[in-house]
């Protein structure tokens, strides 16, 4: 490869860093890759830097040391965020999506990477400082969300499965009341699929009255880990009955829907 | 915002086309963005391009004319397809990966975001001249892999469920047997999931008699979508009995799998 200008280096640079987010690349091996000097390397990072700063979009993160490095933390700015969720309450509000039995059609929604994506890092801003381990979520309509997010944070994903249906090895299952059907179900995960005392961040599409997500947390003690935080993404906040669990992060709530009317009022609460 | 050097401009470019994969970007919104001429910004985008395109990680395609724009195609470079594939391959021949019935424990890798992202690579780069409007799966494990190569070729993911259970209005569900257990299933599809005529790209985790992939061929029949192709990771190999699906690709071949002494052969077949 003939050498390259300071600014050609600069937009490898940023895409290397991009295409790996969260991982530290050591400077030398850009200084290898690069044929130059690691010095030069270290003055094209600061600019490089310096131009992501302002974006909103992510930024640099430099570890000095032996062991250091820099990476790319994937961020979502504040003006965004607001943008995508009030976007997507307003699709949500659509008459069209109204499902029999309380519920709203989103999986279209839930499926898509474009949507899908922005979501993933404003639960990663969220819930960054609490440091988790693992992202965990019951299938199915919650995994690609809970996919997202994990990679937002540079974490992998573990899937509950629902029912009894795990045939990797010993596995651990809880029966819990789904708060809104009021029926008993089982979850279960396979023992190997989740270490003792990691720090869990639950991910999970949608909560009525929080059962589902009573049950993850019992799960979880199963495995001696800590849940460290709950994030979904519609709550159902019609009646005033309490959750039955606290500390929660929802970014969208519905608040009204009428399948009679047609009326559905889905309105978003973080930020 | 202070009025940017080129150098700066690039990088911020090259993060705005990198976070929005596929997606047509008109040169007039950086020119408004970063305050300068369309003619400065369709410079920079040149320096953008020649820069990225040595590195085989994705490349710029520009679009001429009123409606056209720039846009950003990720890719991933046959070695380090090769590198990844040999190394998954590596780490399923580990023998404490098998399970009872002739499977291997994939379930880490299949849900951790930075193993799914090259294979999603690998998967658009495979199909992506065949023009897939969707790429449609089965639950539950094949999910992340069909998100993951959904957005690398920028279209949504339909997911299949198992059983009888969409709750989404009218459904189609069709009987299959499943090659591995030969007993009757049924799957099942929302209507609102597809439009009709779609062009489908099938993809799941496992092979293993291809009655899956028959049945998810038969409910496409039932949305009049034309399957374009199927991707699948691994393919069982052990038996030289012939699959009821023909012209799949798959990145894996498991050849052996012998739980008494521990040996498990997965091989990579593509490339």
């Amino acid at each position: 490869m003939e050498k390259m200008k300071r600014a050609e280096r600069m937009v490898a640079i940023t895409q290397v860093l991009m295409l790996k987010p969260n991982v530290l690349t050591p400077l030398a091996l850009f200084a290898e890759q690069f044929r130059t000097a690691k010095s030069t390397i270290s003055e094209d990072l600061m600019a490089v830097k310096g131009s992501l700063q302002l974006s909103g979009h992510g930024h640099l993160e430099t570890i000095p040391g032996a062991a250091g490095g820099v990476r790319y933390i994937p961020e979502i700015s504040r003006e965004e965020a607001t943008a995508v969720l009030n976007s997507l309450a307003e699709r949500l509000n659509d008459k069209e999506r109204i499902l029999a039995g309380g519920f709203i059609y989103m999986t279209d929604l839930l499926f898509n990477p474009s949507i899908l994506r922005p979501l993933g890092l404003i639960f990663a801003g969220a819930f960054r400082q609490k440091k988790p381990d693992v992202v965990v979520t019951i299938e199915t309509k919650g995994i690609p969300l809970a996919l997202v997010t994990a990679e937002a944070l540079g974490v992998p994903m573990v899937v509950i499965r629902s029912g009894n249906k795990v045939t990797e090895g010993s596995s651990v299952s809880i029966n819990y009341v789904s708060g809104s059907s009021r029926r008993i179900q089982t979850m279960s995960l396979s023992r190997r699929a989740l270490e003792a005392r990691q720090r869990v961040l639950i991910i999970d599409d949608f909560m009525k009255a929080g059962g589902t997500a009573l049950g993850i947390k019992s799960l979880m003690e199963e495995f001696q880990a800590d849940v460290v935080g709950i994030g979904i993404l519609v709550e159902a906040q019609i009646t005033s009955e309490p959750k039955l669990v606290e500390g929660y992060l929802s970014l969208l709530q519905l608040k009204e829907l009428n399948p009679d009317s047609g009326k559905t009022t889905v309105v978003p609460v973080f930020l």
